[in-house]
């Protein structure tokens, strides 16, 4: 059966070969098209080739490290993971440069909304198919490099001893390695991205919106071309690589868990055999297996449709739910395949699936249910459709601190919503199938991501087409239906986002039981016990540590948008003719200065994720380490949630302005204005901020989770306490 | 020795009586002062009386409720307890509005700083000395009704059965119950106070300054008596009765932990006599009566001191570490002469004090020293003598959107430090003398709480004496010596906020043991695991009250705020004149908006840290609400900080820009403006949200902690699990 899992990934990686091939022979459209497309396309690479020599200088160290004090096995691992997520985001982000312009070309040509959706969605689900292509392949390739496929798991081989004389469970660190190598891939991509993005955003938009009064992605404003890069880079490359590593993390956590929950009773011949534990070690797999062959047939049902309906929004909806819905049915039939052939009873008894045969199956559908919920309550409070957003537009009648003020209420509002129903897909998983599933409605929610992915790329590339209608002064018209799926696009990455954290925190929390799992040997309870004084001081420090990281993050931006202000003013001021249209800015510094200064701050918070929990790990040991990803984990959310639905608010609530719904306040009004400050203070909290909390918590998950082995036997308390 | 409790409260509140007379019988000064003064006095009791109307209906309400479901004794020490509580409240802001006139008439007469901050700090001394007063005055009250006072415990008669037939221990829940009557005064005080203040702040503002561009405090401006009002019934009167109840949490969590943890090995009759157990219960109450004492002595050294210095800083700042370091050396002394008698060797088998007697003592210490360093802390971050509020002032240049961005930063960044300092409190707390020691490191921060109190409530008086000063159109000498005590009282407010949020964390977190210890019952070992599903669910959405709870604050700000802005507004158009200074504004409809947006607005969130704990109880458990009361207290304390320090910082980076330290922005600047915007979304975040979250945890856990004994064995889950 492990057979299912390459031949999804073949079929993924080929649809996505074929789409790349498709789009990659459009037309490009008129000389200044192509020029401007050339100049996105060229600094997106330059920012990425650069961006990777450090992430892969990083990676290496890692796995010479891990090759060093835990097993070669996980530093392989690593390197076909990062590998793997290095790849997804590279091809889907090379494509996503060339489809912008060929999205702009067809709504040039065609005029036709249904004809540039498909256009825009045929090169975003080159993406999304990579996501889950890769993803696979990866975890094939591991299976296959080390032995550990199906039938080959022995308790038996569960130690491996390295040079400094520790032991592993090969199995725990090789799955673990392979995502920590998605995991440092996602984390650089998405802040290194998010940095950059933002960055050119903010600078644009300070000095061009808000001092010379010209539109968004004028050719007037040097930094239009380096907006554009950003949203390649931060919202193609850095998203698709995010939620990689949510998938692969809850995959591998599932399989992480059901060995470590199962494999003792299996040793101990206590009622479980090696056939079931391994059904339910390759339950995950096989679900995600054909969690991905439905996305391809959601997204083919899109791409090969012949009628179109006017709203994109509901053809691209109707692919997501094609595909959700055809993975619980797929998802019943292999439940049924899998696991019916054992009695309900002893399910229950050696188990906990309190469903026999179904549970596990039900706690994935839940998971998927889950994440499409939180996905519509994200969408409630980010949209102008709704009352949230419009009380939030109204407030900037009042002036830019209500703007604020408000924004900030309703995001810290929004938290609990989505909080429910993580809380009670919890509890029902576990009543479901006990712990184990738990990390199936984690790997539920994550099953069918490659339908998502897809969608939310479709967003940046017709922003992108926007832009180069913009700047190729191509007819109004062009703009209006690039606008249309922008818009769409907008409540798209809503949803998308909301679904990014919901599934980061069941992954994340499936990754904490996990870690519990490694460090609680096998004769005591599983326990995370806060009446610790380690544990609790964990958990207060825990939780003030994604603040820091929100906050350095934010710094981060500020800076960069500050340098990118004063050249923006500096060109203004002293190329004659440039606001005129006369004289052409010089873009290529402004990209230099988003790119550098991308780099140069993406370093410290990136590692932050991995260095705290080691250097915790070793000096307080095991208990702190546990308290600290709890802490982590609970605010991670929240913050996230906040930031992303507080900012996406703040977005829509000034385009329901400039749309006119406030009658005698549109553009250019002392309303606009204010909702223009609440949506640029809004954007580093909505695309840099809640998206990289995502990757921080899982990363920090991960790496507790490689390094626990080691430090659970050393470390510094556990030295004072026995030499006094 | 439970008489030193008595004394010390005697004492305290002799001192305080002879304080308010002697403030009361200076001169008043103008008739212009007088009818200001008279103005505000009438507002602000016009909203205390109706706020303790609505809040003893609750409180009697929740009375009748324990009475019926727990225990009568429960009931009465509520009574007791919010009866302390509110004279507290109600006499400290009774006298501010006596103070505020005769601090402005003293400036007057004397032109001298250092007379001027002797009348400001005597006023401020009676709410210090009624709190602590007050607070030990009820502790001894209840001891006497009950007569549970030293010596009469004894497990035998641990266990009450009430009229519903179920059993509770009579002293943790008398205690419990008084720790709730003080809790509910101060969170409705807080809340109520808290949307008072900042809508007439906010209201007065966004008009005044960015619309009418007139200064603070302006008698034109309508809205102006109204923010005065604020100052007495939030900063005052909140400010109060919250550190209050945080002073009696941190004293009766002690108490209960040490009758919990220690009664169970005297029944058993395993090494632990009665004589040692009624001692660990004394100490607490010992501790802060010599707290209370030494805490007299250091506000009589500034008041009876014949020079002072040019510093009002130095001079309080004296006042207030003279009063800690009393405190801990008469608690080495009073450590001593209690525990010595017992030997090292059997304290630390028995108790697992490492230290032997010294143990409790060193506890309480290193909370005295937590305490000072996450006030210096809050000072870092929020004072403009600073770096990090330097950069959020220069931030500012580039406008609205970054002064924002910058300071959310800030504030996010600045949340770890403190964490740090709580982290290690704990963990070397817990060294010294186990989970017993962070109750006591919670109790010796707040040991010296009347001194602290004096010093913050020294602020809002010369806040107010400014505004009657302005208002009164006196010389302007008059203005620059209280606006210097304005400032200083801005850095103590600092201090005392950052001090409010750390003591009310240790609190919280004795609480939380204490919770634990009532339901896991004496023969399991004591834990609160989030391996438990139902406790995770818990923490998830625990972790998203606090912000629930936050967003509704500022919400509710926001819509006073802006009823506050439409009627200044109506006032300026339709009151002919009135921007001239030839006609009056309607002070009094200012006022009336203010109370009842505050009246209106502050039941529901007041409510929520009530009814929240007891519903959860009794659907779900308490393995449920254990997992709310961690993630609720984890993010109450990181959102606290948040909002204390961004509030703060963007309140001095206006000061900063006024104070005309960046060179060529002044006040009137674009920069201004964008720093006016920063402080204005700060206030309802530093004075509303932050405060009231201190109180919320602790509610949230006393509530938890009285219901518990109940909910335990009865609550939904549990009968559907008995059921099926």
């Amino acid at each position: 059966m492990i057979y299912i899992v390459v031949i999804a990934a073949v079929l993924s990686l080929s649809f996505a070969a074929f789409n790349y091939l498709t789009v990659k022979n459009m037309p490009e459209g008129t000389e200044k098209m192509q020029e401007i497309a050339e100049a996105i396309r060229i600094g997106a690479n330059a920012f990425i080739n650069y961006e990777y020599r450090i992430l892969y200088l990083v990676v290496g160290i890692v796995a010479v490290l891990l090759a060093v004090i835990t097993t070669w096995h996980a530093a392989v691992a690593l390197l076909i993971g990062s590998a793997m997520s290095g790849c997804a985001g590279f091809v889907g982000m090379k494509i996503a440069t060339y489809s912008n312009v060929r999205v702009a070309n067809r709504a040039r040509e065609t005029e036709n909304i249904g004809e540039t959706v498909k256009v825009a969605f045929r090169g975003g689900s080159v993406m999304g198919l990579c996501v889950g292509g890769f993803a696979l392949l990866g975890i094939f390739i591991v299976y296959m490099v080390f032995g550990i496929g199906m039938g080959q798991i022995s308790i038996t081989s569960a130690s491996y001893t390295n040079m400094l004389g520790l032991s592993f469970c090969p199995f725990t660190m090789t799955l673990s390695g392979y995502a920590l190598g998605c995991s440092m891939v996602a984390m650089f991509n998405r802040v290194g991205g998010g940095i950059y993005t933002k960055a050119a955003d903010m600078g644009a938009d300070l000095v061009g919106k808000t001092e010379a009064h010209i539109p968004e992605d004028d050719p007037r404003n040097p930094a239009t071309i380096a907006d554009n890069v950003g949203d390649n880079v931060g919202d193609v490359a850095g998203l698709g690589s995010d939620l990689l590593e949510s998938y692969v993390g809850s995959i591998s956590s599932g399989i992480i868990l059901a060995y470590h929950m199962f494999s003792k009773s299996v040793a101990e011949g206590t009622g479980m055999d090696s056939v079931l534990l391994n059904k339910l070690i390759l339950f995950p797999l096989v679900f995600v297996s054909v969690g991905l062959i439905a996305s391809c047939l959601g997204i083919a049902s899109l791409l090969f449709k012949k009628k179109m309906s006017d709203d994109p929004h509901k053809d691209l909806d109707g692919s997501t739910y094609l595909a959700s819905g055809v993975t619980i049915i797929l998802g019943l039939l292999i439940s049924y395949f899998m696991f019916v052939e054992f009695e309900s009873a002893s399910l229950k008894t050696i188990l906990g699936f309190s469903c026999g045969w179904l549970s596990a199956w039900i706690a994935a559908a839940i998971g998927v249910i889950a994440g499409v919920v939180i996905g519509i309550l994200a969408e409630f409070y980010t949209s102008a459709d709704f009352k949230p957003t419009r009380i939030l537009a109204q407030a900037s009648l009042e002036g830019a601190a209500l703007t604020i003020t408000q924004g900030l209420a309703l995001g810290m509002k929004s938290c609990m919503a989505p909080c429910l129903v993580l809380g009670a897909g919890i509890i029902l998983s576990y009543q479901a199938a006990g712990m184990y599933g738990v990390a199936m409605a984690a790997m539920g929610m994550l099953s069918f991501v490659t339908a998502t992915v897809s969608v939310d790329t479709y967003g940046p590339i017709s922003d992108n087409a926007g832009g180069i209608a913009e700047m190729s002064l191509l007819n109004p018209n062009v703009r209006r239906i690039t606008d249309t799926l922008d818009s769409v696009g907008n409540t798209t990455a809503a949803i998308g986002k909301g679904f990014a954290i919901g599934s980061g925190a069941l992954a994340a929390l499936a990754l904490m039981i996990s870690y519990q799992y490694s460090y609680n040997d096998f004769n005591s309870e599983l326990i995370l016990n806060l009446m610790e004084p380690m544990t609790l001081a964990g958990a207060i420090i825990g939780g003030a540590l994604p603040f820091l990281f929100s906050g350095m993050l934010i710094d981060a931006v500020a800076k960069a948008a500050r340098k990118m202000v004063s050249e923006v003013r500096r060109q203004f001021r002293e190329i004659p003719g440039i606001l005129e249209g006369k004289a052409k800015p010089d873009y290529k510094t402004c990209i230099e200065i988003s790119s550098k200064g991308a780099i140069g701050e993406m370093k410290v918070p990136s590692m932050l994720a991995i260095v705290v929990p080691v250097a915790c790990g070793f000096v307080f040991g095991p208990e702190f380490v546990g308290g600290i990803l709890i802490g982590s984990t609970i605010c991670s959310i929240m913050i996230a949630i906040f930031a992303g639905n507080a900012g996406g608010a703040w977005d829509n609530g000034k385009k329901y302005i400039e749309s006119g719904h406030i009658a005698g306040f549109g553009k250019g009004s002392p309303a606009h204005d204010a909702a223009v400050i609440g949506d640029t203070v809004g954007d580093p909290l909505k695309d840099t901020v809640g998206p990289c909390l995502d990757i921080f918590i899982k990363i920090m998950s991960t790496v507790s989770l490689v390094a626990v082995a080691v430090f659970a036997e050393h470390n510094l308390v556990d030295l004072i306490s026995r030499l006094f």
